[in-house]
């Protein structure tokens, strides 16, 4: 029994009670979960890709969640207590922001926006301010200022890594929490689910994108991105 | 031919270019103008209590576009190319605030809030975030920079006018331009049609809320306003 199942993942206990087991399924759901499918392999391909980037983070200086990669499918990460905040960094406009302020896809945004949304899908994971968000008691002014700084890093991290997989990082999802000592360290994963990613010749999409959007080859565009990351599947 | 008509107001030119006369409305519209009415007299209520307060602001030192008091519901302001902006300050939950956090109205704010939207009514006016405002170059950094200072400036002036009169400043909507010289300036109106006003002994709503919300006793919620605030109709 998961302790807890989400859209994409179940978080499983483990005899330390600081470590969860997390199992990577291949169910997708976009739109605040209106739209609902499978992506087949999906949960193998994200759970390598965020096990692989999560390592290179910890070794840039990145605290995470990650622990150990145990299968195809799942990992061990540290069991954070999650802000109810997700933080939106976009390199690019896209998606809900271009939606939101009438701006057309693809337009670079320098320098790059921080965005935070209250995690809370009863509302719809409204947009927040910080003022607002420190207001309703989400993160204290240095737990912010912590997310804020970690974000910039890894932005600059991961817009090199995907640029050098001929990736353009558009924008992505991060979401944090405290670890049993009260560190902020980054939680969640990365991977073409939470990251807008476009083929720097093409601009062909290589994320969740062509499942919102009902664009075909969604399986093949996850396992493209898991490819050009020269990320390997274990034996 | 007014030049310009909005909800509550039209604009008309004058002999001067810098200069324009504003009539004010008894026009009423709420939920972006799904919910339209008439509260009577609220015109001349709103361009009295606007026209003292923008000459007490300019007493107290905060620019704006008020020039002269014409008629009981004209004014002279200066012309103003407005930022699509708008500021929204919060001394307390209510309104939109506490249905997009899914909070109870009326909790204290401490410091006070400050929220933008983006002006675009075909776009339902979204809130957006200071990095956002500036990369859809909607303000430079300095320009928002002396919106934001001269918004605290006006909520410590408006609290205390308020409290004066018996009134809790819940929250309100200001929005700014620049005159012919380039400066950054107050411009629109401050009445209850831009504020959330309560009684600090019964929390009665004095405000738009009542027309929104279909309380009753909207006109006469506004007079009490007016009536409270000390402002004289003119013979």
């Amino acid at each position: 029994m998961p302790l807890y199942e989400g859209k994409a993942k179940q978080v499983f206990a483990t005899n330390d009670p600081h470590v969860l087991r997390v199992y990577y399924k291949d169910d997708a759901t976009a739109f605040n979960a209106e739209k609902r499918g499978t992506i087949a392999g999906k949960g193998e391909v994200n759970n390598l890709i965020s096990a692989a980037l999560y390592e290179e983070l910890a070794q840039h200086g990145v605290p995470n969640h990650f622990v150990k990669l145990l299968s195809a499918r799942e990992q061990l990460v540290q069991a954070l207590t999650m802000f109810k905040l997700e933080v939106i960094v976009r390199n690019r406009t896209a998606g809900s922001f271009a939606k939101r302020y009438g701006v057309e896809e693809g337009k670079p945004l320098t320098p790059s926006l921080f965005e935070l949304s209250y995690k809370e899908d009863a509302l719809g994971n409204p947009p927040i301010n910080e003022d607002a968000a420190l207001a309703l008691g989400l993160a204290t002014p240095e737990e912010l200022a912590t997310i804020q700084a970690l974000t910039m890093e890894i932005n600059t991290f991961l817009q090199h890594r995907f640029e050098q997989a001929g990736l353009i990082l558009v924008d992505f999802k991060l979401e944090f929490g405290t670890d049993n000592t009260g560190n902020v360290r980054l939680g969640d994963e990365i991977s073409p689910d939470t990251c807008r990613l476009w083929d720097v010749t093409t601009g062909e999409k290589l994320d969740k994108d062509r499942f919102r959007q009902d664009l075909g080859n969604v399986a093949e565009a996850y396992n493209e991105v898991l490819m050009r990351l020269g990320i390997e599947r274990p034996v």
